[in-house]
């Protein structure tokens, strides 16, 4: 029996052993691991975003930009409305559309020349002399269309006036005052060049921070104290075309502007609908009487081309302009008399503008679509772009817009094939009437206010997408530069060997104290695009991406057919992107920075670069002001140690970060640290600092008309008192130190310990 | 051996299911159940709020106010100091102290009279006539305390001035405007009463909405535009003594205040330090020149008590007075000659200001204390009450600092014997300067305005903890009405046998549309005490608890030794809360209110509680204004349909909360949830919808003058527009309707389906 028991005990304890096994591995213990355990600290998965990246299509782009461009698609025009049906028609689609699509209307005050009345300028009575161009030349059939509106400076009065014409460079106060020297300018018609400080909205990297098209805005309004009636401004060759003036070697010869190309423009300061500030302007919302919108031009103002300008320019009488002022037109720039010289034709004559804007309310439509989160469906990346052009518009914006299109293409793919769906929400946002101030964003801004506010981790904006062939060319806040620079190191430039980010680096770069030779990151300290109120109104992280010029080849201030007649699918696929590769370098990027904040565990911002790029700022302050504000008893002590603060409780929460297993951290305190990362650019935020400015309360990135980069408050407040010299002004320039002081103080409290 | 292998294989089976069954119940899965997953859905412990109210005793709460009112302890003298080195003490204490504590300094504005010139009011040259008393009688030791300040008006400027005597009732605009009829009011000096609008700080239930001495401030403001040169303040017996005046009715024989009583106050409109708006009063801080602050008397003023206010007032020369300003003094009062009666020996005399108080930067302490939370320790509660007084303030405000105190040592203790941690973190705040205008939690708010605003809850102010002990009194933003209605029906209401809440629907009730008769809870609409800054400049959750009167026993407008020398421990525990009853039901009640909003999984907030107060301010206004609007083409449909938006979005979430199992949800559903409920006042506000007003920034519980009990903004602006008629006017009230309608709207999209 030994044997029989021995063998039962062994077939005993052998099935206990399997038994014991069977039970720990085998059955699940059911509801005490639940499946959200997994899913809350899954972080980003590679193979996701090489997938994404291997299926953006530089085909797909191509015909998503000729879709766009068939017709021109100003805001709230026809072309516009077809535009948001194939927008909504894409993001809607079963197959590859989002989960869900609508467009959303605002009331909006827009400007407009007046079709039957066309704006008209001429020299000698009823213009016998000399009128300009009413339209661009046809070059192809493009430029036929009845669409194709007359050229003009949106927000610029009606009126007729006539005067003698002057040559004032850039319309800046100190070309006027340099002007009015010699001259009695009262009663004058300037003309000008567009270019100067702002001087277009999609080249803030060699231009100072401001609102896109203030300088222009500001022309006339400088003008207008000087007593004269009237503005023209005219795109100089020498700013635009490397020099080059003749048909045969502009479009649709080259990439340059022809003669008659005219840049249209919005001519306001402030962005959003100007007859609603801070409120969305839906049907009944209060409206600010006409009379009291500030920030537009107070006299007649009209663009027109360097042909017609040349006509006018190589007329004029009087003293040589300064060699600065010269450009590349056939002749020496003169000043005028005022008026023409004595030998021309038109000798003795006015020019005339005849200048019949209309203002109207108008319904404009941004479309949206969304991804919906499955973990934290609370938290938005917002991704957009305007959809309004001023023609055609196949760089500024359709090149954007064919870019989103491709990324919500195969995202909405995998998400339809169950695939795959982000951590946070995605929303997409199609803008419009941003031509005419940013309209679209802003008023989604100001109605979506707190909701966005508490739930948007970040803004992506991709509006022009391709400038030129040579490099990637991005602008953020400072939290967002590592996750660009992640993004941008997995993605191939296009004609090299390399990839975007050292390609980037060859193009663009400085010398960080944490890094090196790193690329350049520009500031976003204006309002060029889109981001502006996401930026500086809701004091979101936000960038702004694109694929850029190679500087050293060209002077252009901007590709050349931007905002004329020619800004078409022909130029754009002949001159800007043939392959449609740099399309797909910007797609593959700004779609690879996209699903990184979508489903990173750990949201990829830095709150370390964040410190460096205060400290620079705080550099440049201390060097430019210290020793004059001492010199009034104004210490910038306080401010060295908000920013020393600053430093070391981003070096904390790094060290946190670095030293914990988010894997297996709760939850909650993952959402601990991404709440202080995704609320670190909303600390900055205050809505007294600059009151008079609309929507700028982000006391780093404020728009500043000092030439000294660094903290915008300060530094306009410094310049100020230094050329008043008064009591009060210093007190501002002190004001501003404790406003600033303590905004980076109270963004530092946000990264220490939470209690 | 067909037996044996039957015995095997019976051996075996047993052994495996015994095997299966310890390896699924009895081995661990180690990591796979991580702890958090636990303590992430843990709710509030009922046995811990049971035990935590077992723990209040009358008896420490007795110790704690004896020892915080030995000494008069206004801000920033050695009693203030003495108070903060007891919290310390305590809040420091190894076996019943907080996390840790520590101390915040503020270099603030204050405004004291001249020890060695006291302020003085006189009749005749030299005062040989009458002269008012400097010092209050003596009773009690107490009163004998040379730290007692003499009476004063802070911020009252210094000046000598003279003039005759007229009465003004309660210094109204519509007060002077009656004497201006028959008088020439130029160069007097005006008597005038406590009370009127906005009349005391404490006594919100009965007042209309606005800053605590707004009205006495105003007052002075007021005079000065008739040419009054000077302002006297009294205490009349008929609004505080139930009109009893002779010494053997009053302290220390009753709690009525003697005739020697003189009521201090803060004479200044603004909250906050007056030289650092918007900014925390830190030694660098920018300060706007003295002669920039809006809101303080222009003029010389001081209050009396009415012993003193009886000689000047029935010897007045004039007119009676109108029947309701006549008050409880021994004669008919008259409007004064202006000045005496010729019957007088005051006749021709002037009476004579005198006044030396003096402004002075000094350093004030908020006392802070934390215990950390364990699971979301990013998310605040924060309970707090000012620790300054005018002189012993045993009532005003140690009342409330007895029942912070014990409330700390009952959880300090269950935290140090590891007993408890709650789920989110507390901040206990003792502020300082509370009693010059709020400013200690003002400062507070300034310095750490995004951390703050990012993560607290709620803000629990128990400033007056008792007034007296007959029922409960709470305000509060609505959202918390539900968790002061839980803590109050856990609480039996002293010397009754019913509870805290039952008693308290006795004594004051509405009906509400959505409960039937229910406690009547008062908006926080003005700025009586610290809940100020976090209800109005932050937007965050905050109530105010008190124990109150039995209306209908007195008319006294709050206790009478308020803000007098005779606010010491002996009056309180003679006159308000002999046993330290209502004191522990305060401590019960509003501890309870902490503990469920620190503890509970799902935060105890109610948004459709919030729905029901803006559908009734909606009622308000509909039928107020409506009519009004309409005859000027301004339609309130838009509002009408953010709140009803509100409503159903409310009822939304409320449908979502219900529906779900709270405890098996992610911790990241529940967040999301807590967030939305915790950031509904946020959504709220609107820093450019008030910029007058300091401070003020939640568009619905903002200060109102208007009587209407509606949105402020919109009340305000169509009383102005009906007065003035001007177009310009009634746009603002347009406007109003704009902003109050996108907040709420706003607020309604934070409330709904968050992607």
């Amino acid at each position: 029996m030994l044997k029989e028991v021995l063998l039962g005990v062994l077939t005993g304890a052998v099935a206990l052993t399997i038994g014991i096994l069977l039970g720990h591995f085998a059955i699940d213990k059911g509801s005490s691991v639940p499946d959200w355990v997994r899913d809350a600290s899954r972080d980003v998965d590679e193979s996701i975003i090489e997938k994404f990246l291997a299926e953006l299509d530089t085909n797909q782009l191509r015909e998503n930009l000729r879709e766009l461009t068939k017709v021109p698609h100003m805001a709230t025009t026809p072309g516009d409305e077809a535009t948001v049906d194939f927008m909504l028609k894409r993001w809607q689609d079963p197959n590859t559309g989002l989960d869900s699509a609508w467009r959303e209307n605002y009331k909006v005050y827009l400007s407009f020349p007046n079709k039957t009345s066309p704006n008209k300028v001429s020299v000698g009575k009823t213009g016998y002399l000399f009128t300009a161009r009413e339209r661009e030349k046809v070059y192809k059939p493009d430029q036929e269309d009845p669409e194709v509106v007359q050229p003009y400076a949106a927000y610029s009065p009606a009126g007729n006036v006539k005067g003698k014409l002057v040559y004032a460079n850039q319309g800046k106060m100190s070309d006027y005052e340099l002007l009015n020297r010699t001259l009695d300018l009262t009663g004058t018609i300037a003309i000008t060049r567009y270019g100067g400080e702002g001087r277009s909205k999609k080249f803030r990297s060699l231009t100072r921070s401001s609102w896109y098209t203030s300088f222009i805005a500001l022309n006339a309004i400088n003008a207008a104290k000087f007593g004269i009636v009237g503005v023209l401004v005219y795109t100089e060759p020498y700013d635009m075309n490397d020099g080059l003036v003749s048909e045969s070697e502009t479009y649709p010869h080259s990439w340059y502007l022809p003669p008659s190309g005219v840049e249209r423009g919005s001519y306001n300061i402030d962005f959003g609908d100007l007859l609603t500030p801070y409120l969305a302007a839906k049907d009944d919302t209060y409206r600010i009487p006409k009379e009291d919108i500030t920030g537009i031009p107070p006299i007649p103002a009209q663009p027109i081309g360097f042909e017609d300008a040349e006509r006018l320019i190589c007329e004029l009488d009087g003293d040589d302009a300064p060699n600065e002022w010269q450009g590349s037109l056939n002749c020496t720039y003169k000043l005028g008399g005022p008026g023409f010289k004595s030998t021309s034709t038109f000798n003795n004559s006015n020019v005339h503008l005849d200048i019949y804007n209309t203002e109207r309310l108008e319904y404009s439509a941004n479309v949206m679509g969304i991804i919906r989160g499955s973990v934290e469906p609370d938290r938005y990346v917002i991704y957009g772009n305007h959809r309004d052009s001023w023609v055609h518009g196949a760089i500024d914006p359709s090149s954007g817009t064919a870019v989103m299109l491709e990324i919500t293409r195969v995202l909405g793919k995998m998400v339809k094939e169950g695939k795959w769906r982000p951590r946070r929400s995605i929303i997409f946002g199609s803008w419009g009437a941003e031509e005419f101030g940013l309209i679209g964003s802003a008023e989604y801004t100001e109605e979506y206010f707190s909701k966005l506010s508490e739930r948007t981790v970040a803004y992506i904006n991709v509006d022009i997408s391709v400038f030129a062939n040579a490099t990637l060319r991005a602008s953020a806040s400072p939290a967002a530069q590592s996750v660009i620079f992640t993004a941008s190191k997995q993605v191939k430039a296009p004609g090299t060997t390399t990839t975007v980010y050292e390609n980037w680096k060859q193009y663009s770069n400085r010398t960080s104290p944490n890094y090196g030779i790193i690329p350049n990151v520009g500031f976003l300290t204006g309002a060029g695009s889109d981001y502006a109120a996401f930026m500086h109104y809701l004091g979101i992280t936000s960038m702004d991406i694109s694929y850029f010029y190679d500087r050293s080849k060209t002077r252009a201030r901007i590709y050349p057919a931007y905002h004329t007649a020619y800004d078409t699918f022909d130029y754009a696929s002949t001159y800007i992107d043939p392959g449609f590769t740099s399309h797909q370098a910007v797609a593959r990027t700004a779609g690879n920075v996209l699903l990184r904040l979508a489903d990173s565990l750990l949201l990829p911002f830095n709150c370390s670069d964040y410190a460096e790029s205060l400290d620079q700022y705080l550099g440049q302050a201390v060097t430019a002001f210290e020793e004059k504000l001492a010199a009034k008893g104004i210490s910038m002590e306080p401010l060295k140690k908000a920013v020393q603060l600053f430093r070391d409780t981003a070096a904390k929460l790094d060290r946190l970060i670095r030293d914990s297993d988010l894997a297996k951290e709760t939850p909650l305190k993952v959402r601990q640290m991404n709440d202080q990362l995704m609320l670190l650019d909303r600390a900055f935020l205050d809505p007294l600092a600059f009151p008079e400015q609309y929507g700028f309360r982000h006391v780093i990135w404020a728009s500043r008309s000092s030439s000294v980069p660094t903290f915008p408050g300060l530094a306009d407040a410094v310049e100020k008192a230094e050329s008043t010299g008064l009591k009060e002004d210093w007190d501002q320039a002190h004001k501003h130190i404790s406003i600033v002081t303590q905004a980076i103080a109270g963004a530092a409290h946000t990264l220490d310990d939470v209690i």
